[in-house]
């Protein structure tokens, strides 16, 4: 491991990349608590790259695919919001509230998954007010087919019930396994020719981190809409 | 840090990303052994996103800018190639044996310079075959202007008295600084947008890890032919 404080070197708020930076330190703090991992930091540079190729501003097919996907996790029946340790590091606050809007449980689902990540990721989301946190531990008992290793691991709650589950920054091969099993899949990925991009029902391509507050925007005056209708 | 061991996932060799899994395992080495640090990861995801969009292959366009980066370094009278963290960790013995060929010297060039980082890449150098490495301790003495910090370090035999730089995955305000001080410098950057490859003499857009077994070949078609003339 690194020996070497990286945050001693101050950048400028003048800089030119000051924003994306700041989002980037997020990420870092995530991965000094232990639940970003290096393959996440790696993916968060990824998406860095996609997101400034695409003016790192929403375009109006993202808008479009987040008001499907508002639409489609508020007809569910039992909607789900899948979070990974990215997630959980850049949007705690937002994925959290989005969830309660939403009346959709919030389920744990790591890629490297470790009973002590499961826990530094349910303490964050805890402390961003969330009730009830699926996918940790024993709980993330059941199974889907076709997954290897920790992979598979769903909670029974959750994820396995679950009509419609959203997939920010997810994997392809979990993208495809639940797809198979018949589940509506919305996906968050920047990378429009991703597997998971491709496979999903829905693909939001835009940065979670402006993603999840339009998510919250859009869901508010849709609550609205229909307490006037009513 | 994280805990995980995130090795224990086994990527298939039949994945769809396996052989850019595979350059990214080195980095994660060099993460381990302490030289590689958290920005290089994030940056080398970017580079990821930049050659996927390519097509992850040499183009023509980098091709001719690796023949005319071999021509500057051969015509150099102090031509000087700069290592960092990534450069290290993704193609030690590549730019060992181009700066033989080419007869630069090697300088370690960190933007998170400590004593730790630079001997650890100084060890990986010697290792891949380097006699002289340039850039470490007290020999990072003399100062290039307009840059902060530890980032203003050059070497008096190196850096400071090239006429010929080789930046591989640079940033921006170094480059800026070296081409103020009149330097030719060589930027490989697989994003023509950044300011490192809008500021460079000369850009290669090509992953690193086919750019300087390229830059080997070309150089040595060169030898072989001056030999052939002579």
């Amino acid at each position: 491991m690194s020996s070497v404080d990286e945050e001693d070197i101050h950048v400028p708020k003048d800089h030119p990349r000051a924003e994306s930076i700041r989002i980037r330190e997020r990420l870092i703090e995530g991965f000094k608590e232990g639940f970003v991992v290096v393959a996440g930091l790696i993916a968060h540079g990824r998406g860095e790259a996609f997101d400034y190729i695409l003016g790192e501003k929403t375009h109006k097919f993202a808008k479009i695919a987040e008001e499907a996907a508002v639409a489609a996790l508020l007809l569910a029946i039992n909607p789900v919001i899948s979070v990974n340790g990215n997630t959980a590091a850049l949007v705690p606050h937002e994925i959290v509230q989005l969830s309660k809007l939403l009346n959709a449980k919030l389920e744990i689902n790591l890629f490297y998954r470790t009973k002590e990540r499961e826990e530094a990721i349910k303490k964050v989301l805890e402390k961003a007010g969330a009730e009830k946190v699926l996918g940790v531990g024993d709980s993330a008992s059941a199974t889907i087919p076709e997954l290897s290793h920790s992979r598979r691991k769903v909670d029974p709650e959750g994820v396995f019930i679950a009509d419609c589950v959203m997939v920010p920054l997810e994997d392809g091969d979990r993208t495809i396994a639940l797809r198979k099993l018949g589940k509506q899949v919305i996906a968050i990925d920047l990378n429009p020719l991703s597997r998971t991009a491709q496979e999903a029902s829905i693909t939001i391509v835009n940065n979670i981190t402006r993603a999840i507050p339009e998510m919250i925007q859009i869901t508010q005056n849709i609550i609205k809409l229909s307490a006037n209708a009513g």
